[in-house]
């Protein structure tokens, strides 16, 4: 028989989220995925996040299934002063204690209210009780302490239970400052130093990149690749497994090395924290160059996404939302003739709007946008999707570029902004100096 | 022994999320929260969501064990062309059955990539392998199709299970259309009705909201009251369980007036999937008026807001994004004495930006807004998060107005457009005839 955990495996993770409203989908379970985010950051994996109602029947039951699956359960949720939270009372009964009173929490909840000048409602009393033999975790940031309680001896039980209450603005930093201390000296020696590795792609459907990567997957034992496909761009995320940050560094170089051999690195926008945008804007500001836009059927969502990062008005002069034939001839100076003969979705008028927004906005760069974005629109000629771009360049020339997206009003406009963007950026490469 | 199931409790529905990416905490899973939304709207509840590694070791345990635990396993991801998508084979080890080729569902495949004038890549034939016996769920937005296969005859396993692609654009439109259905014949008649009525406030902070309607929470035990608070607006929820259609007609009509009753009625902007731009946009139509936008500080955002709206050429005419000072004295008229006695960030800019650009772009309304949004250029007397607003309106009156917002960038730019927006909506009501 195989040991389902060997010694250096590190401890399996379970990530409990307690509450009706997230089962009724009112909300998405937000605090699961920081945590998850923060033990991976920690070194730590995660095996399964799972999200129960609060329901006592249910806590019980899943809750002591989880114990006995698991190294740690961590929980959140639940903690507060009325009738449903109920997970101090569900985890002293898989625990098998009792509840019993904390003298100095009590006396913290107590003087939370003091300092207001109100007196305790007896309702936030239950708040100072905890699973006798657990520790309890203060909670400087609201009434609800935490605790973390080991498996009994001679239980059955396998995990420790770490309780946290639900509001993320008490968990994020109760997890931070008061838990993490708790999880490394219970399983710090178990983890294995992770580090992931994002490398954002554009321009390179999935299962072309897959293809083209197809040997890099089970390379390495300590490398794991996976590609993640976004709305319009595709990510390849390393997760590296190295004995040390040393090693981490030195494997990211060189898969780094490994991938640019396999696709166009200029189809790498950028790596991990980096948004769009500001990878573009960055771009304009190393070379003091400027920019302004000239948008039809995206509405100004070229701007947005330029404004979005702070500073862009280092090289972002103005933008011009030309939604109706006249303003792309008052405001970019689009001839009559040209939306007359070629109409306002076509190369042509994608041309003259992005010329016309350089000169009048006096800017080194100007990028426009025309196309059917649907519903409506649509002719046999140009279907709905099809859209056009103008690239207008420092030297004063011009380049066009269309596309035909797949329909959906949202995604040609999203498809659109993406594209539009790119074509700036692979121009600023190649002829921005 | 109780039956966990009592013959009318319906059916126990488990969303299983696939992905790695979940447990990393890469993304909140969004997909398991969208789902049971729609199931609590069809008058379904969720039992459990959890989230779990891509692993073919982990997939085959945890699902088998939902299978026997459950009535109906909604599973998402895992049906991409890619090695770490091992869902089908999965499903096919759980259910003890081949997987299998399916031609119309190839056909499809090959269709959709014929149709953008390129061969299949080979991979992405294993979409189109389904466990045998599986019902093929077809995807028209995207190369994934989906599937819902039954427990064999004489199996242990209790659930059916459905299973749908990751990612949201092609999930969601299945699930509201192709998998629904599939989903009420097999298990309609166990649903309690249910009927939500949402109505969306702005302008009111959620205390105040919260002690104004405190009567109502518990006032009929067939409806359920919460307030749930958005960034910037807040969502009065009202769960509706009458006996019928009818019944819960009647109580949306009552509850309605109920509550404008406590607040006032022009707070209420929208119900249910009303979109803020789109509600807007419609008083606009009704009226046969135009409105042109000057942005600063939202940098195309109130544009973008307003050109999501299928239609909105109806009435939007164009957008300036004047980020320079220049740009709002070319495009706009802004005079250059204004900009220097009370600065770009200014009641008096503001202004003489909305009146400039209905002028320039020959509209009944026009909307402006200038602020600062950070982190950058706030003084001693004008501090991160100030925001005016101008509003030029048909008879040529502009109003302004300001606000101080709570400083974070993308908070100042959101918070600047929904008031922006509400200024205009709340103009139009007032003053638009």
């Amino acid at each position: 028989m195989t040991d389902p955990n060997p010694p250096n495996a590190g401890p399996t993770i379970w990530i409990v989220s307690t509450g009706t409203e997230i089962l009724q989908g009112h909300y998405p379970d937000t605090n699961a995925q920081w945590i998850a985010h923060e033990l991976m950051v920690l070194g730590f994996s995660v095996e399964r996040i799972m999200a129960i109602p609060d329901d006592h029947t249910v806590l019980g039951t899943e809750l002591g299934f989880a114990c006995r699956r698991c190294d740690l359960v961590i929980m959140t949720g639940g903690l507060g002063p009325t009738a449903d939270d109920m997970n101090r009372e569900a985890v002293a009964g898989v625990f098998g204690v009792e509840l019993v009173e904390d003298a100095d929490a009590l006396a913290d909840i107590e003087g939370r209210f003091a300092k207001r000048g109100w007196p305790m409602p007896p309702s936030n009393r239950v708040q100072a009780q905890f699973p006798s033999g657990a520790k309890v975790l203060p909670n400087p940031w609201g009434t609800a302490p935490g605790f973390v309680i080991a498996p009994p001896e001679g239980s059955d039980l396998r995990a420790n239970l770490l309780a946290l209450p639900g509001p993320p603005r008490e968990m994020r930093p109760m997890f931070a400052q008061i838990a993490t201390p708790e999880i490394l000296a219970r399983f710090g020696d178990g983890r294995t130093r992770l580090r992931t590795l994002t490398l954002h792609t554009v321009g390179l459907a999935e299962a072309l990149l897959n293809e083209r990567i197809d040997d890099l997957f089970g390379l390495d034992p300590a490398v794991n690749v996976a590609l993640l496909a976004g709305k319009w761009r595709v990510d390849i995320r390393l997760t590296l497994k190295g004995e040390n940050d040393t090693e981490n560094e030195a494997l990211a170089e060189k898969w780094r090395g490994l991938i640019c051999e396999r696709i166009d690195p200029i189809s790498i926008w950028g790596e991990d924290d980096d948004e769009f945008a500001g990878v573009v804007g960055s771009l304009l500001r190393e070379r003091c160059q400027t920019l302004a836009l000239a948008e039809s059927c995206t509405g100004g969502l070229i701007a947005k996404q330029i404004t979005d990062v702070a500073g862009s008005s280092d090289y972002f002069a103005e933008g011009f939302v030309t939604y109706s034939d006249e303003a792309k001839m008052k405001r970019l100076g689009v001839s009559e003739a040209t939306l007359a003969e070629f109409g306002a979705v076509s190369a042509e008028t994608a041309g003259e709007m992005a010329a016309g927004a350089r000169e009048a906005a006096g800017t080194d760069w100007a990028l426009s946008v025309t196309g059917i974005a649907g519903p409506g629109g649509a002719t046999r000629e140009k279907r709905l999707g099809l859209v056009f771009f103008g690239l207008a360049m420092p030297d004063g020339r011009v380049k066009t570029r269309r596309i035909q997206a797949f329909p959906g009003r949202a995604a040609v406009r999203e498809l659109s902004a993406v594209t539009g963007l790119d074509i700036l950026r692979r121009g600023i490469l190649r002829f921005g100096g």
